[in-house]
Formats: C-alpha cells, sequence, structure tokens
C-alpha cells in the first residue's frame, strides 16, 4: 500500500487555514480522495487535552520555552495516535497547523530562535515532515479583523500585541523561502473561491494524473 | 545577597522522598534556614495543571516522547515561576523530584535513552542543575509495597510493570555514578530516623559552619 500524503495550512490568525481546510477536503472527496482532516494543537484525545491549556487564559500564561514543550508534547501525542496511523494505511492527512507554527510562533514571535525550535522539533519528531506545507499569507490587519469577526473565544494568540502578529508573518515567509521544496506562499487576501483554486492547482502536484 | 541552594530528593515509587523531604525542612528549620519546598510535576499553578494530565489514567495514556516533553514543560515552568525566583531571593529550595526522574523515568524506564533524555534537558533548561542530589534508594518489592499502603490515587507510575521499577532503580545508581559531584545514594531501606539521618548528614556539605 502506497503511504498517504501529509499536507499542512500554515499562517496567522484568520488566514483562513481552517476555511480552507476544508475546502481542500471537499476537492479532493470529489477527485475520489477521502482525506483525514485534522488540526494542531489538539487531532487527538490527549493533544486536545493539551490544547485546552494553550489556548485559553491570559496571553503571558506560559512562558515561550513552556509554550513550545507543550505544542511539541501535544504535536507528538497527535502524530504517534492520529497521523502515522493514517498515512501508514495509505490515507491523505490535511492538517490545520504544524510544526511551522511552532517555528514562527514561539521561534520568530515570541523569540526563541530557529535554532532552538528546529533541535526541538528534531529531538521530538525525528526527520518527520509535510510532503507540502501551503502558507496563506495575509495583512495582519485584515487576519485579525478576519478572526476577531468569528464566533468562538480561544483567542489568547489573536490578543498578542501586533508586532507579534508582524513577526508571525515574517516568520512564515521565511520559513517559506528556506524551504521551497515543501512550502509554497498563497496570496490568501482574495474571496475564499479564488483562495481556494490557488490552493488547489498547488495541490494538484501531489495528485496522481487524472 | 547570596543565591540560595537547590537540593532535589529522587528515587522510584515509595522510596521516601515526600517524607525525608518534610523532615529535611524541619532539620533546617530548626537551623534557621527557612526553605521553599516544592514538587515536580508540579510546584506552580501551570506545572499542576500539567501534573493532573501525567499522574492519572491509564499507564499508557502517553507515549514516551509526548511524556518526557509533558514533564520537561511543566519543569520549565516550575523554575521559572517558583525556584528561580527563591533561588535568586537567597532562599533554599528543596524539591520532591527532578531531571533525574525524566532521565530514570522516560530514558531509562521507557527507553528513550540517555542522550535523548539529555539533549531535551540542556534544550529547555540551558546547563541549571542542582547544588545537591540525594537519591533514596530501596529495592522495587519494598518501595511498591510503601506506596501500595499510602492514601491517594495518583498510581499511573505505581501501575507500571514490575521490570520497569527495576530499570527505574538501575538507572538512578547509573545517573549517581556518573555525577558523583552533586548526587549522592542514600540507603532508605531503614527507619524513618535513621534515613532523615543520613541525608541530613550529605546535606551538611551546603550547610554554613556553626
Ligand atoms: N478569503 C476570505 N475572505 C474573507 N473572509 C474569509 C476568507 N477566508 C476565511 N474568511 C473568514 O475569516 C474568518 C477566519 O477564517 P479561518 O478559516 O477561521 O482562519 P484561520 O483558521 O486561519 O484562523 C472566518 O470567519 C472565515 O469565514
Ligand atoms: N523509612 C521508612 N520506613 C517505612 N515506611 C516509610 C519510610 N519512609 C516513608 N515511609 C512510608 O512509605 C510510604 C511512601 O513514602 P513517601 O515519602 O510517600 O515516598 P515517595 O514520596 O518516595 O513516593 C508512606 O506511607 C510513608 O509514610
Ligand atoms: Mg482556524
Ligand atoms: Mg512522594
Amino acid at each position: 500500500m502506497t503511504r498517504g500524503r501529509f499536507v499542512t495550512l500554515e499562517g496567522g490568525e484568520g488566514a483562513g487555514k481552517s476555511t480552507q481546510l476544508r475546502r481542500l477536503a471537499e476537492t479532493l472527496e470529489a477527485r475520489g480522495i477521502d482525506p483525514v482532516t485534522t488540526r494542531e494543537p489538539g487531532g487527538s484525545p490527549g493533544a486536545e487535552e493539551i490544547r485546552r491549556l494553550l489556548v485559553d487564559g491570559e496571553p503571558g500564561r506560559w512562558g515561550a520555552m513552556t509554550e513550545a514543550l507543550l505544542h511539541t508534547a501535544a504535536r507528538r501525542d497527535h502524530l504517534e495516535r492520529t497521523v502515522w496511523p493514517a498515512l501508514d494505511a495509505g490515507q491523505w492527512v490535511l492538517c490545520d497547523r504544524f510544526y511551522d507554527s511552532t517555528m514562527a510562533y514561539q521561534g520568530y514571535g515570541l523569540g526563541l530562535g530557529r535554532e532552538t525550535i528546529g533541535s526541538l522539533q528534531r529531538l521530538a519528531l525525528g526527520d518527520f515532515a509535510p510532503d507540502l506545507t501551503v502558507i496563506l499569507d495575509l495583512p495582519v490587519e485584515e487576519g485579525l479583523a478576519r478572526a476577531a469577526s468569528r464566533p468562538g473565544a480561544e483567542d489568547r494568540y489573536e490578543r498578542m500585541d501586533r508586532a507579534f502578529h508582524e513577526r508571525l508573518r515574517a516568520g512564515f515567509l521565511d520559513i517559506a523561502a528556506r524551504e521551497p521544496g515543501r512550502c509554497v506562499v498563497v496570496d490568501a487576501r482574495g474571496t475564499e473561491d479564488a483562495v481556494q483554486a490557488a490552493v488547489v492547482s498547488v495541490v494538484e502536484r501531489l495528485l496522481p494524473p487524472r
């Protein structure tokens, strides 16, 4: 059996990751691929418990290193219990955020740096990596406005300051520039349909010829 | 102001760590030192929340790496919020378990190995280390019998198999052999009074001359 494909969607708050993940899953279903859709932090029962510690509460609730460790613990559980079994069974897995978010948020945004976060991911996950990462890029104002307009109270990161969100955006773009073979930046300013078309055209490269 | 001293008590389930920590604090108080007593996992509000994820539930609830990451996240929070501020303020800190427990439980007991756990601790904590570590050594049967006889339901580790507990004990002894300048093994088979006398004689080396 062929191993499944692992596709991650990345970007700042309100960039459209969850929206586009749902749409990408529908597109794939129409092509006969039935993907597992999942998210981080979370995606397995244990990781969802860890998620609660991360997305609720005051922005300063955790120090940067503690936070990076909690995200990485949740990720390891998610991989062992959800992602790896699905890929081994030949399924595609679409994931809303993955380790690039830890690099962007804790590495660039909170200042732990590329090397520390990179070492932590390698130690915890080995050399496992997505087959493809779509980075949805949007001006900070627009993303925060979109995020604020949606229901839900998981806003611990949204409440961090403006400069933090600018570092995030620049961080994601730097990650993409360093790994052009894995990462593709998609302009997320268009309509949901326009962004979906761009995402699908990127994912085409992983699809078998029709 | 002189920085305080950081003393950790280590050993398997039921070795007498909590009992001896309380007694050591009393001895120090009688000598005019008012120590902070704390524990891991836990010791700060955030770390106590992480503790709940670790000590309850089924033995197989977390994979070994996830567990090591959760313990290390809790440790980082505990250091930042409780231990480092106290040491900076000149206080002694007595801690029930510290990073040697992660090395023994996840490194030796669950098989992640010395190198992985050592790298993780260095990445997360830098080169911070206890001034003194007392390792309470007891045959596995005796420790588990003592632990079983005490009230409380935080028994996730107690319920792991016998071979696991033997690896733990051997692991703690190996840690002590590798770091003789920091670690002292104390025979924990005696009465509480006898063990206390041995612990105090070890801690004497950190005390100012009377
Ligand atoms: N292309 C788009 N144009 C305008 N609004 C959008 C677009 N994509 C998503 N939204 C809306 O913006 C909000 C944030 O989108 P969401 O997919 O939840 O972002 P993310 O998961 O990246 O935080 C939602 O209310 C969503 O309906
Ligand atoms: N030296 C000792 N001899 C006999 N029982 C002891 C001794 N030290 C502690 N105990 C008892 O054994 C149990 C485990 O001790 P505890 O201090 O909780 O161990 P730990 O914290 O290392 O798990 C407790 O019920 C305690 O009262
Ligand atoms: Mg989302
Ligand atoms: Mg105890």
